[in-house]
């Protein structure tokens, strides 16, 4: 398992060999690394951007010790002064970044790094890891919580996630995307996000009769949900419904569907609770959940209270990874591009402006260059400088989940659909077209 | 981050609430639980099981500290009683689990573990979480180094996997898909895995000119590898020839393509490499391959030697999940089965046979009984007694290599190939039948 204090060694090989290139070629020059990505996954009208300035507080304490540069050695291509300067290394560069949770569009920068070009390359792997991760979940699992309306979501998804990582920060990408709790104990605890949980097949099947298992946990849990369709749903319900009449002290919250026709026997369970004067005994839904099946249900009004969802927004499952791209844009002053067919970027140092309509929805954005000013919000702002988290400029966490639905909600509503809708409208500033059309008359030179 | 030492309350509540209510009603029989997989994703023909072994070591240690107790306190719902009993949690049962590196089809159990039931129950999410990784990203690596046939499959993921974790143990995953190497230092020397790198766009960036920066690499890293497409590849390739014809201290081993019509490029870049004499110089692509573009270069013919790999890989981005069940088949002695709709499966403890034919290939399997024999080679093996690892049933992970290459190639050859091949012949013993058929005559009784 990766500890903390060996994050600075989980880094691509060739970061360190560039960096002893710059190293040994006396390349200090200040560069200028943009965090973008290309395109928007299909059928996806934003990327809520989170993780941005989590990793500010990462790359902070980020160091290689001695075992670190010990196993380096071992791999027989690092000379040992550049080793020497890499055991003194503590990233000494700023930071700017969008706060986290806010929408974003392809070529709009999340994060810039503006340091020394080896301490700036080096973060690269560790930086694309940690702002994928959080800005991939985030962005599915607003999906579904927009899906579900008013209806509270709850991530029912460690058990898929890839690995204990993804298991914990996941939570708190969670938590900016809107979800109303987790079943998840430690990333719940940690990421202050309600812990909640009912119970298993396997507890129904422990019993001889599943009504044992719901007189259990309804005595050890009062106002517990109960888990309907380990045999015969309907069934399971009428019986609960009977037990519930007859034993004024036993006190049932919910019942949860898993499988089946969630629609059918949505409404079936509920004629039945309804029949019972169960009215306000609510139906939990779970079990291969996501956005389309969630709004097809909203849609239909079938009556379920609330959706548990694990696999979609665990792994993401319809778009796992973002065409994120870490891409030196300055060096020395001067503006960089890279000229790859189909891989096409804007040089030099930028600031995003938001601009917004008399009633606060978002109308456009223009993205410009870091000197330039347009109307609207400037979304990068700095959280790091020569090294140092800005204690002032991170706002807490609490106040990033504000941050973040103040900032979903000024979406317009065409972005907030399942439906893809038309790009949104990201100027570039002619300044950066002018600074891109000279890269280019430059490397063609 | 999360902390090796916290993996305990890394568990989903509802684990823990079961856990209460068994040890409130004195429930302390042992269970079984098997871990199994309902059905093949779209388009792969087995699974590689990895990570079951791995997570026996991670049980082995797994305890509840005072401080996570602490933590549980604050959820107001875990009597003190419980949590002492918690608190003294150390898993004592037993498991078995298939080789790493093992393909197995739906319904067969990757892992069963037998314990006092709510010790089973706790283990759930953890265990799913680590299987769930490892087996999922080991079997969509093997597909594409399956597609690569000879020329190496290097891992460049890291960036874009969900989380550090993911980034750690997939290299151990690539390893048993049979990787030749990663881009990742700490995982690569942590699972023994050759670490590799070449440079990026941005070291090209960064000089003036790109011979610059490629005479740099040379002589920094003798027989290294060129990034060639930051501007105009052909012509970098040209200029790369004309260098090391006339410079014969230069070593160059590999160029690398990162974007544009691979094919195209590689065929002209051999040609100009091969007129220049440099049929040595061998030619590495990279850039959004996944098996089926490898496949088709290499059936092309084209002239790449060698494949980096990142997102496909990284992500699993076809098939990020694994529809991975953890379900009790037996408690007390009496198997048990829920009947969901659409999830059926047996119940029992149980083993799985592999037969193979004359010729060492696999050609069917049994799923029986724990305790029935059939033909072939019970793949379940005990790699756990009492909570302590069978040290002698672990194998070390170069044993692992070795089973799961050699596995892999007992395939037959319809299953080794990309596109789907019918349903590998599994049969499921009279005996679990009729249990399964009794199980349903109680539970529809």
């Amino acid at each position: 398992m990766v500890h903390e204090k060996d994050l600075a060694l989980l880094v691509d090989l060739y970061e360190l060999a560039m960096a002893q290139a710059y190293w040994a070629e006396g390349m200090h020059d200040t560069a200028v690394f943009s965090l973008f990505f290309r395109e928007l996954p299909k059928n996806r009208n934003f990327v809520l951007a989170c993780g941005q300035q989590h990793v500010a507080t990462v790359i902070e304490t980020l160091k290689f010790s001695r075992e670190h540069i010990k196993r380096l050695e071992g791999l027989d291509r690092f000379q040992p002064e550049f080793l020497e300067w890499l055991g003194k290394f503590r990233f000494s560069g700023h930071i700017r970044a969008v706060p986290e949770g806010t929408p974003l569009f392809p070529q709009e920068p999340l994060l810039e790094i503006e340091a020394p070009i080896a301490e700036a390359q080096i973060l690269e792997s560790l930086v694309m890891n940690y702002v994928h991760l959080e800005s991939v979940l985030a962005s599915k699992a607003v999906r579904v919580r927009l899906a579900a309306g008013e209806r509270p979501v709850v991530d029912f998804g460690m058990r898929r996630m890839h690995g204990v990582d993804a298991a914990h920060r996941s939570v708190r990408a969670f938590r900016l995307a809107g979800l109303a709790g987790t079943s998840n104990v430690l990333a719940g605890l940690d990421y202050g996000l309600t812990v909640s949980g009912t119970m298993a097949h396997s507890f129904v099947q422990a019993y001889p009769d599943e009504m044992d298992a719901f007189k259990v946990y309804a005595r050890l849990y009062p106002g517990t949900t109960l888990l309907v369709d380990t045999y015969d749903t309907r069934r399971a319900v009428r019986r609960i419904a009977d037990w519930l009449k007859r034993d004024s002290g036993a006190r049932v919250s919910a019942i949860r569907l898993d499988s089946g026709d969630l629609e059918a026997e949505a409404r079936d369970c509920r004629a039945i609770l309804d029949e019972a004067g169960l009215q306000d005994v609510r139906i939990m839904a779970s079990g291969g959940l996501d956005e389309y099946r969630i709004s097809r249900l909203v849609a239909a009004g079938v009556p379920i209270d609330g959706f548990g969802v694990g696999t979609a927004i665990g792994a993401s499952n319809d778009a796992p990874a973002l065409e994120l791209a870490y891409k030196l844009t300055e060096y020395g002053g001067l503006p960089r591009m890279k000229n790859s067919s189909g891989k096409q970027s804007f040089p030099g140092g930028k600031q995003v402006f938001r601009q917004y309509d008399r009633d606060g929805r978002m109308k456009g954005d223009v993205i410009g260059g870091r000197e330039e000013v347009f109307d609207g919000d400037p979304l990068l702002r700095p959280v790091m400088k020569h090294g140092v988290v800005l204690v002032s400029a991170v706002d807490s966490l609490d106040q990033q989940v504000e941050y973040a639905a103040a900032s979903i909600r000024s979406l317009p509503a065409a972005y907030l659909a399942l439906e893809p809708a038309e790009p949104f409208p990201v100027v570039i500033s002619a300044y950066l077209r002018a600074l891109q059309a000279d890269a280019l008359k430059r490397i063609r030179g």
